[in-house]
């Protein structure tokens, strides 16, 4: 394979870093005391005690700040099903910032299997040890259908964070744009182009929030998903049918037409400014495709564009999940959350918003940066508040 | 349950460390520029390299120096089948011991099954993640079976530390021992009571040591297994057709009658003075159970015992299996072998025994401390002479 210039400083780095994380022990094991408490005989006490009681494993070992983040490297970023020895590299950097923004432990791995009976039988098998299970680059549709058997089967968190995390940010930057923009949720009219395993989580979440679902167009490949077209899997069929209240036939560039708000969450270089020019006037375009967006900043504006974004760190406005899940399971592990629920997503969307002062928001300012560390904190409190609120919290 | 003051120190400490191992992040990803190369897009680049080569998952990941510590809480100390939360107290003391004693990252799981397939499929399916694999406290005779389709299946080093630890620091005891009573391995008479996991690879590894296996017997809590005894199962049947070459039938006090050596890996108080009074001369008592040993030292030695060791660190002569796998797994990592061999076990028992030097070898100093740190130099060192000279390192 041939790497750029980029690409093999990357690769130089990860070798002389080898590895993103690593375990350290707690506790000092230096001397017959310390190893008499730390280890045999002493360390038989708290075995016997969560025997009695399992729930004492989250006072008793690491448990109750520990996350599993967990994939089957068949969606690694944008590279598709690369295996899962090759999705370790990511699974470290996520746990890396894990630890970064947030003091949470998290511990990567990847699953040698693309069965969703593998996958969620070898997660529940493994979940006593874990306080919450972040599932990762998990291809659609399985992703869906393995986050909600390890819902139903565990009582800790389970969040897939390609589809939450990706729909809380977006929605949090989407809430501040309307500001600008001086538009209600109520009334835009949004496309998304991608219905993977973001887009239709990010059209899930907007409905929550109270955007009209009928004003909510999902497209793929295929053009525009409506109710009742042919060919949908079990999930698409779902949000086919809740959104698109004028089932509309047409592409993604003919959707776009009088459209408010452009989500991509699809594939490279898909619009040119012509496409952008046909929305609806202070049109709001985030294109998170990642590395290349569907369009590049400069070019949607050119078309007309009121606000950007993207998922990349070199342009204003970067839409990034850090913001989300480092926060969201320190609050979540914080007050032992059974589940993550709707409202705790919108909770944790409207904190990353308000971060950004009325004075401060500006087209260019609409979101907090990714490595802003005191997002999680907000975040943290948001869910944990919300998680208490609705009775969740198991502490 | 009753708790004394030792075992509420226990406890109390467990508390307040919440954790004796934590993940920790190896890089910095406090701006832009660092989280561009240590995640998106800049880890797009080592996630293809080690898609076009796996093994590259080596050098660019954390996988070169982790190892996985993985229990189905069976058989966890002495407790039994105290479930899979439960077990995770020993686990994180075990990972915490490889980080102090051998800069080995380990990461502890207790999996919630005690089927060996769910059990040796779920280990499969995260293997691609580890260099290594520490099973732990699995009950015998399930831990042959798991061990076994292990080592057929993966290529990373599999290694059943309740077996083959303890085997290889109880030769390393035995070694030495026999130096200061002036016999020869060839004709001692070995007793070993407890035909579990520890028992059965103690008796295994001194027949791969040349110790006479005619000379062996093990017993159980039904006496001496010999060559056709009836209800054993296959494993049991196999050590018990190797060993006692004269097929004595009776129980352990008869066997150990003239014996040169007694191993207890079994129960508590098995024996008493008049037990080992009947043994040979310069008579060799190994009293294993922990935390309270087949017979107290004090004891042994008013049986004439010459020789007394233990599992315990509040008497000399402590057998405890940290003196191996902290320094097993360095080595084996750090050529990246194979498989753990016989050769390799027993290389590493010569290395522990040849610690103690010739003029400090005396009854009460058989063996190193189980808190000096360079016993894992000398047995990683020894190891992976081995694994190289075998042909199994594979950098």
């Amino acid at each position: 394979m041939e790497f750029n210039e980029f690409q093999k400083e990357a690769i130089k780095k990860h070798e002389e870093w080898h590895g993103k994380i690593e375990v350290n022990a707690r506790v000092s094991v230096s001397n017959a005391e310390e190893l008499a408490i730390a280890y045999t005989p002493g360390v038989a006490a708290p075995c016997l005690a969560i025997q009695e009681d399992p729930d004492k494993s989250f006072d008793l070992t690491r448990r109750s700040n520990l996350v599993l983040v967990v994939t089957d490297g068949s969606a690694v970023l944008g590279l598709g099903n690369i295996g899962p020895e090759a999705g370790m590299p990511v699974m470290e950097g996520k746990c890396a910032l894990f630890k970064a923004y947030a003091d949470v432990d998290a511990f990567p791995l990847c699953i040698a299997s693309q069965d969703v009976d593998d996958i969620v039988r070898t997660i529940q098998l493994i979940a006593p040890s874990f306080g919450g299970i972040n599932l990762e680059d998990i291809a659609a549709p399985r992703c869906f259908e393995v986050e909600e058997k390890l819902k139903e089967s565990l009582s800790i968190p389970i969040f897939h964070d390609d589809q939450h995390g990706t729909a809380i940010v977006t929605l949090a930057a989407l809430h501040n744009s309307l500001k600008l923009v001086s538009k209600a949720k109520e009334d835009v009219r949004i496309v998304i182009s991608g219905a993977g395993a973001a887009g239709v989580a990010i059209a899930k979440l907007l409905m929550a929030a109270g955007y009209d679902p009928a004003k909510i167009i999902l497209t793929n490949r295929s053009g525009a998903l409506y109710d009742g077209k042919e060919g949908l899997d079990p999930g698409r069929a779902q949000i086919a049918s809740l959104t698109n209240g004028n089932k509309f036939k047409g592409s993604l560039q003919e959707a776009l037409v009088g459209a408010d708000v452009f989500i991509g969450v699809s594939a490279p270089g898909l619009l040119n400014k012509d496409h952008i020019s046909r929305m609806n006037q202070d049109a709001i375009v985030f294109a998170c495709a990642n590395p290349t967006p569907e369009i590049m900043p400069d070019e949607a504006k050119a078309g007309g564009a009121k606000i950007v974004a993207t998922g990349r760190s070199d342009f204003p406005n970067q839409i990034n999940n850090v913001l989300v899940f480092p926060g969201l399971f320190r609050g979540a592990l914080d007050c032992r959350a059974k589940a993550i629920t709707d409202k705790m997503k919108l909770r944790a969307a409207l904190a990353i918003a308000d971060l950004i002062e009325p004075e401060d928001l500006t087209t260019e300012n609409i979101i907090p940066h990714a490595f802003d560390k005191t997002v999680s904190e907000a975040v943290a409190r948001a869910v944990k508040e919300e998680a208490i609120q609705e009775g969740l919290s198991q502490i």
